[in-house]
């Protein structure tokens, strides 16, 4: 068996969070975004070694996620989801160890209604137009909140991937403006992205995700993952053959090429199509021809030996890397990862 | 809880088999490609539909996927790998109803001294330079595969959703006179886009895939997929206003926006920022800005009634509706279909 491996260094998770924490006053608190199954690196192993690294506040995204969660971890985890409180999620907030973010008037209206538990957290939409609840919203919130254990204030900033961007400063401060409406409760607003700004971003907690599994924006990342991909044929071309679907590839001289066991299914996107580079230790070697669904074709006529394995992810090419090559952002390619995969975990 | 939904409809997926096999002469046979998890849609419920409705042969395309499926079918199913035959592979193959794919002389060579059991298929490249062998290889093949019971013999063409494509009837020939070195064993040729070209195409054999499930190349098919998002919140946004991550959407106008739970993470592209279309009912409601990991934003101005969910695919929009719009094709559509949508069998 040729497994496609996907290859998890929790201590490179660790020394990224590590990293993170020292952007910090030490009283600030370090909190992780797990949401979409730990950015497709596998929430069960990742959040258990997270708690008992010390972290505390987790992030998911769906209600299904936190349940999950809450079954991982100890009844000390504070365990937060962000895409709002709806009806019918009062069942599993009285039966499982998960708090909502509450999003918008509505919302909160129908959690103080349902729920016997009181605990939750409050979004303010400073800028992005998603998730929150706006200057006039907030107001009339205070009041309905007066009923609630509200526990956190969160905002997010729309560009805090570029630090030069004025929005940045702006959001800060309108978010500083309306948190100031609930004195006496924590507040976070940054990410990953956020944290790296600067210190006035911090408030009470941080919240990074992609910065803990080795991306952009955090400087100098650990590369967490590594993906090894099975060669599982090796041919020679002639000049003038066409590689791959529809021959979108004709190859102008002989070549040595090889097929790998791995493609768009897993998450190695069309886009990668005659543009992207897989690795043979430090020896590019460049994908010829369309992704298609199980296989990819790569040119290892620069290899001195045949190789096994080629990477997609490791040493040679970060997930920033790959994601230039996709046409995307690091996060994409990460949550993009095939189920197909074997996930195995080292420190 | 509101709970993104994916509805596959098994009905449909019986007349998009029922199509294909009349366009086959009777005495050819139809068999199914469930890889990648039946393409995303969920191989346990579609294998074990297709059996009942009288597929008896399966193609999958690693060795785990083939051990999976085995566990669901009954005995008098086949069930061939595709990547072909690997060290260790033994283990699987005596113990699970299951049968490789051949692709090399090394796979033919390993696979005859490392198993009892000898039925197996060998593949053919016919110019996609992907797996299986060539002319000079399948020569040295004849003589190596006597000592197994070679129940199949495949090739797979590279241009097959092009019919204006003068390549398909070179593979045609190219197959035809390869094949023919095996006279009595049955042989394959086409996918869904070789079965759409014509019965010369057909062999004994075709094998359907994405056709089954609704995609292009069959012609008209019937939809399979319906997806549909809950709508998390709704805002009205002033002129001047900005979307989404880097306020890469900047409205010239008020709007009423839908913040919908589903993102990139759950398949849906980023490709699709300010491109994409989401429905409500038959009104299109154009994508806003960036899509987000959990969250889309959408314009639902045009919209009578406030909506609970939209739907990405639906009577409104097929798999190469959304395909068009993400840059890609509709087999990528469906294998980047999320594991965090409930997925509801219908029929």
């Amino acid at each position: 068996m040729n497994l496609a491996t996907l290859n998890i260094n929790l201590g490179s998770i660790k020394k990224n969070l590590n990293q993170i924490q020292n952007l910090s006053d030490e009283t600030v608190e370090t909190s992780a975004v797990l949401k979409a199954n730990a950015y497709g690196l596998g929430v069960e192993p990742i959040a258990i070694f997270l708690f008992n690294e010390g972290v505390r506040t987790f992030f998911v995204s769906t209600v299904n996620e936190a349940v999950e969660l809450s079954a991982l971890l100890p009844k000390n985890a504070k365990i937060y989801y962000l895409n709002g409180y709806s009806l019918t999620d009062y069942q599993a907030i009285s039966e499982f160890n998960i708090m909502p973010v509450l999003n918008s008037i509505e919302q909160i209206t129908n959690f103080t209604q349902e729920t016997d538990r009181k605990q939750a957290a409050l979004q303010i939409d400073v800028g992005m137009k998603r998730l929150g609840l706006n200057q006039s919203e907030l107001l009339k919130a205070k009041n309905l909140c007066k009923s609630i254990d509200l526990n956190l204030i969160l905002g997010h900033l729309s560009s805090a991937d570029n630090e030069s961007d004025p929005v940045n400063l702006q959001q800060l401060k309108l978010f500083s403006n309306l948190a100031s409406f609930f004195p006496s409760i924590p507040k976070s607003l940054a990410a990953t992205g956020g944290t790296v700004l600067g210190e006035n971003y911090h408030f009470d907690m941080t919240r990074p995700g992609i910065g803990l599994f080795g991306g952009n924006p955090l400087k100098n990342p650990e590369k967490v993952v590594t993906l090894s991909l099975p060669v599982l044929q090796i041919k020679d071309i002639k000049a003038n053959e066409g590689v791959g679907y529809n021959h979108t590839f004709i190859s102008k001289r002989k070549r040595k090429i090889a097929i790998v066991g791995s493609g768009y299914a897993d998450g190695l996107s069309r886009q990668l199509s005659n543009s992207g580079i897989l690795y043979g230790g430090d020896v590019m070697c460049p994908i010829l021809g369309r992704i298609s669904m199980d296989l990819i074709t790569v040119d290892i006529s620069n290899l001195r030996e045949n190789p096994s394995f080629l990477t997609a992810l490791g040493p040679s090419q970060t997930i920033d890397d790959l994601a230039e090559q996709s046409a995307t952002i690091g996060y994409e390619i990460l949550t993009s990862l095939g189920s197909r995969y074997k996930r195995v975990y080292n420190y």
